[in-house]
């Protein structure tokens, strides 16, 4: 819907562009490099909260905490660190995120309640609590409207790049903007490593109506670059609501509350790209499509099957589209199709047609579009009308390099 | 068991240590390096036979032809090609299979619907069927009761080691052999590469007996490294009796019927360790097993999810246990348990206990088993009695050189 998309610019920052929010980014310790670990992010207003956790069974001390506190639906604070998940951690691990978030709440005066916890790093070791404490209280002090970009740094681990990104639309006379900070570089399923995003709005909306929002729009986005289920034990999407714009209060199955979801949405696949993009040694990026699948279930599962596949991800880093570890992926993916009526396309460039090769020239072609970063690898499987879509990287030496060394 | 398995002894050569057989390995020219890419193997008597085929939707030529074969229940000889997988070739590829049976037929004087086929390497392109037929007849002039082991060569694409084992035992006052080889390198799932192994037996089994255990051997071995479905477009398992040893024929539910049951998936299991072991680019076998699962599915499935996560497996090439990744994996299986009663060891040294790091110094000790060659990596779930057992090996930087490069 061009038109719709129309009414969304972009602005700069991602949290800072949000009016109502402050935020902070400070080193603490517990990244034993110096390099900043700790960041603290505040609503100036009462708000409303979201949030989507892990499916994780085993699932880290703060998403516990965090998990409890959406149950309130209201929004003070999160305090986010890195250089330490506090997973495996049993019941230290749960007294150590409520302190964190008392700790913040006494700095802030606002209610331990509506303070939340989010962590990555290195699973099973206790948090460094005079660290943190002392870090919260140092990021209380230098919590500023423009600290979004501090705070985003402050949630990497092996991330090259902090990732923000801010819309903003019209509602009435006021204008409302919607902006975040995520961190991730893991691949694509099958991995494990954490994925944080926060995302604030100075729309009004409650938090009901937030809640739903966020589910569909991580459905299409976050969910689609990490395979449901296949999470990390810290994954967290945390979005709150300040109403600090003063535009009145967005009321679901209005068109203003369709440009917002529209907003949310837009924000959520930009961060989750760009945790693609930066995927641990990736240096490409596709986008996996499924056509004409018998149903949507099978066409995600035809997807998966060769967003993951190591196959395949090593052949688009050898710059080489290997279509036969195509087919193969489609055919072991559970997808019921005619692998004699199968299409295969690199970008838009035919390399089989009907299940078969179309040649040393077309394979040419797709070969000089998988020298860019980016293209699309699309299948159309002729046995319905579902469709799927994921993005997925490459799979490169750095990747095993990066992961046989790093403990997370 | 062991009193049951003392009646096994390992014998010298694979194929060639089962009496009526015989066996060669050629070079036609489907390989460029001009190494040998084309096996024929004989019985001499006529033999039941039994087979195992990919669950893969795309299905190579060759194997579509020696599925409509094994009907028949009849075996006379099997070639294979390395080289061309001839997949995804449309109706010309089944022709090409079809010829490639008729040839050997004709040449050894046997009925052409004994006649089985199997191939494993590029995808998507024809056979060369003057090759083929060349080396058919080149194969059949070499035929040898001593050929298995050239057999086993001519079958390998990017495998370092060819792969034969035989055992026998005695039934009545008669020795009977079992032995075979195999190809395969791939890692454990995801992963698309090849399993070809042929078997052979010189006792006398009906072919429903024989398909029986075929299958129940396979499950516990060849299913345990490549895991259900997961499969790629060739795969093929297929099992002769020639019944030359001149024993009594077996019976179901015997007690020599157990041990030639034994000796089946002794065989291969060996086999499949042996493939395992030559993981491409793999410097460690590790036996995942899980214990106390609350069923066989849940048992498979947390075991699977430890046994194909990039992160443990690159984790294992660093020889470091990292243990917060199985948990992760185990968490994110679907098996349902108590992440706070869950035990981890490598071999027998405790890592984990009720969910919690046990420390640096437990840590050590594991990590000076990971520098091994072999080892185990176990997970007491606590929550039931069922158990799951698979082998997997590590992510080395040289997987993705070899399949960068390396046209599957």
């Amino acid at each position: 819907m061009p038109a719709a998309k129309s009414v969304l610019t972009t602005k700069r920052g991602g949290l800072s562009a949000v009016g109502g929010v402050r935020a902070a980014g400070v080193a603490c310790g517990l990244k034993k490099t110096g390099r900043p670990d700790l960041a603290l992010v505040v609503s100036d207003h009462p708000a409303t909260v979201a949030a989507t956790f892990t499916l994780n069974r085993v699932q880290a001390a703060p998403v516990q905490v965090s998990k409890r506190r959406l149950k309130g639906g209201r929004f003070a604070a999160i305090v986010l660190n890195s250089g330490n998940a506090n997973a495996c951690t049993g019941r230290q691990g749960v007294r150590d995120a409520e302190e964190t978030a008392a700790e913040a709440a006494r700095v802030l005066g606002r209610p331990v309640g509506e303070v939340f916890v989010a962590s990555t790093g290195v699973i099973g070791h206790p948090l460094d609590m005079n660290a943190v404490r002392a870090g919260v209280r140092d990021a209380a002090r230098k919590l500023s409207a423009k600290g979004g970009a501090q705070a985003a740094r402050a949630i990497l681990t092996t991330d090259t790049t902090a990732k923000e990104i801010a819309v903003e639309f019209g509602v009435g006379r006021r204008r409302v903007a919607v902006g975040g900070m995520a961190k991730g570089s893991g691949m694509i399923a099958p991995h494990m490593a954490t994925m944080l995003a926060v995302i604030a709005t100075d729309a009004a909306v409650d938090a009901g109506a937030l809640q739903r929002s966020l589910r569909e729009a991580v459905a299409v986005s976050f969910n689609c670059i990490t395979v449901d289920g296949d999470t990390s034990t810290n994954d967290m999407v945390l979005c709150f609501a300040t109403g600090a714009a003063g535009a009145p209060r967005l009321r679901p199955d209005t068109p203003a509350f369709g440009v917002f979801r529209r907003a949310l949405e837009q924000v959520c696949l930009t961060l989750a790209k760009m945790i693609a993009r930066d995927g641990e040694g990736a240096t490409k990026l596709a986008e996996v499509r499924i056509q004409g699948a018998r149903s949507l279930r099978e066409a995600r599962r035809a997807a998966e099957a060769v967003a993951t596949s190591p196959l395949v991800k090593t052949a688009l880093f050898g710059q080489d589209i290997n279509w036969g570890r195509v087919m193969a992926a489609l055919g072991r993916s559970g997808a019921r199709f005619d692998p004699e009526r199968v299409d295969l396309f690199v970008d838009e460039v035919p390399v089989v047609r009907r299940g078969l090769g179309l040649g040393v020239r077309a394979e040419a072609a797709a070969n000089r579009r998988l020298r860019r970063r980016e293209f699309g690898l699309t299948a159309a499987l002729h046995a319905g009308t579902a469709t799927a879509r994921l993005w997925t990287t490459d799979l490169s030496e750095a990747y095993i390099r990066i992961n046989a060394g790093y403990r997370s």
